[in-house]
């Protein structure tokens, strides 16, 4: 079984390259090759079992995208996007890849006539305020960003090109992933991590908005446990909406906190520091707090078991175990 | 006033023309000059007060729209598409001229920086089964036509191109036009207009589905009077979701058959021939029924009263007031 991965650099690309590498099967058949893809030389290393195939390119070039497919990987998993903040500060750079790539991708997939399982991933930010809370399954589409909007689009190309016949597609509308490994990053949506992780390691984190602020959070296991099972499970009872809201925890930035203190202690919480910043607030203020995601979850999508768990996960995957806090 | 009609040759857009000529204003501003673009000339006739440029070119070539944005027309109204059902048999002219062209012209608009009122015709295409009755405003877009699905990237395009201030956009999801002027279409919906404008005629029409089928209906003048107020109205009280179910007339076939009865007698309803043809009730099986269209409402949009009314505008429409059935 062959499986290209696009977007394998990034965070969620790497950790589900090297989930396929040691799982080494999906099911019965095992997986031989692995097309990796991204801007940069994706670093992750092939095994004897499984050969690697590094692919750089932007997506937005057509020649790239007809290279992707020309071997005609089983599975395809897109992952590759301008992120969100990107995608609204550079316009054309967002509607490049995010749109023009989506479409230039799957119309090379109709064009080799051979109907593969397409993975794609989409986001809670295909959701913009007012909304209920939380939001039901068969609630609008109603992005506040070009990322949303890009996102959306390539939702309703992906459940079109499977309702005829081109390929095998299912979306996942993954929520904010958490804790994010790695550096601080400056993304309005960054504090979420940064509040538990810098507190792990020891150091300073700021927190720009007020505790009863309320998200929607899977950890990077359990986004790459989403992917894993979108590739391995039985397409046929998902019926024609192929897209679909994934389980998460929905967390306030207080219940957060609370979950750091229980799993490493006052001394981790007391690096939390204060400083309110209105205009993080207003962007974060749009943003979606929870979901229903019941069609997800009786298709046997798994979310964390609560926002204590998610830290648990992040200091066993990222610190081995115990955090440097903890010593 | 300068506007760009795109598929001014079709039914609306030729009697959208016709209703701007007439006017010759839309409020206190002269309308000067009409851009006409269709694949085949228009051939609408222009006024003392009103020039018309034709443009012939399909909206998939990228220099035709280039061509139509040119002269910085003050009010784009975007009606040019591959209907519904050759959009499904011809994958790739579907895509090229309603998602690209879209694409296209949007972009043409964006590049241009001169922010003008955009009108986009969506559709309820953009519902697909199942759904609940009434389908309430804020009910997710789940097309199962490729049409549908086109129509819905527009709305996500128009939407996102407005919030970042490209261009002043609406989008008006239009109900089955029902009576359709001109000779019996084969299209799955043709029916629902072929039962009573035949028959009006004096010849026979045929109708494949049960009576108690139901679906959303507008007079091609209640059509043309939701471009007239969307071309007038303020936007600002829309917001940022910029398209809108237009209200209309949710009427079974059989109240569709009795409104003929009580406008043009037995004689009228007589003609109609029942002949069930499985294959279009079960395509029409996945069509709307009926909308809350709550917002359109609030906004001014105004439906027909009934379907009797539909019927009888259909006869000082087309027939001058009085139907060959009547004489």
């Amino acid at each position: 079984m062959h499986i290209l991965i696009t977007g394998a650099a990034g965070m969620v690309g790497r950790k589900l390259a090297e989930r396929l590498l040691n799982d080494g099967r999906i099911g019965q058949r095992e997986i031989t090759k692995l097309t990796l893809h991204d801007i940069i030389a994706p670093d992750t290393q092939p095994t004897e079992n499984t050969s690697i195939r590094p692919i750089v390119g932007d997506l937005s070039d057509r020649s790239v995208v007809e290279r992707l497919v020309a071997e005609k990987p089983d599975i395809v998993v897109h992952l590759a996007a301008i992120v969100s903040g990107e995608a609204e500060s550079d316009f054309e750079k967002g509607y490049g890849t995010n749109f023009d790539g989506i479409r230039y991708l799957l119309e090379a997939l109709r064009r080799q006539h051979y109907q593969p399982r397409v993975v794609y991933a989409s986001s809670i930010a295909v959701y913009g305020t007012p909304f209920p809370e939380p939001i039901p399954d068969d609630f609008h589409l109603t992005p506040l960003t070009s990322y949303g909007t890009q996102k959306a689009v390539g939702e309703l190309l992906l459940n079109d090109f499977t309702r005829r016949g081109f390929f095998d597609g299912i979306g996942l509308r993954l929520p904010t992933i958490c804790v994010r490994p790695g550096k601080a990053n400056k993304a309005a949506s960054g504090f979420f991590s940064n509040i538990i992780r810098e507190p792990l390691k020891g150091e300073e984190a700021v927190l720009p908005v007020a505790e009863t602020v309320r998200h929607w959070h899977a950890s990077p296991r359990a986004a790459v446990g989403f992917f894993m099972h979108a590739i391995g499970m039985d397409l046929e009872p998902v019926g024609p909406r192929r897209c679909l809201t994934m389980p998460g925890v929905a967390a306030t930035v207080g219940e957060q906190i609370e979950a750091l203190r229980n799993v490493a202690g006052d001394k981790a919480v007391a690096l939390i520091r204060r400083q309110p910043d209105p205009v993080v607030a207003g962007i974060v203020s749009g943003w979606p707090t929870a979901f229903e995601a019941r069609r997800a979850r009786d298709l046997g999508f798994t979310a964390d078991a609560d926002f204590q768990a998610i830290v648990r996960t992040h200091i066993e995957d990222e610190h081995g175990g115990r955090a440097p806090i903890m010593d």
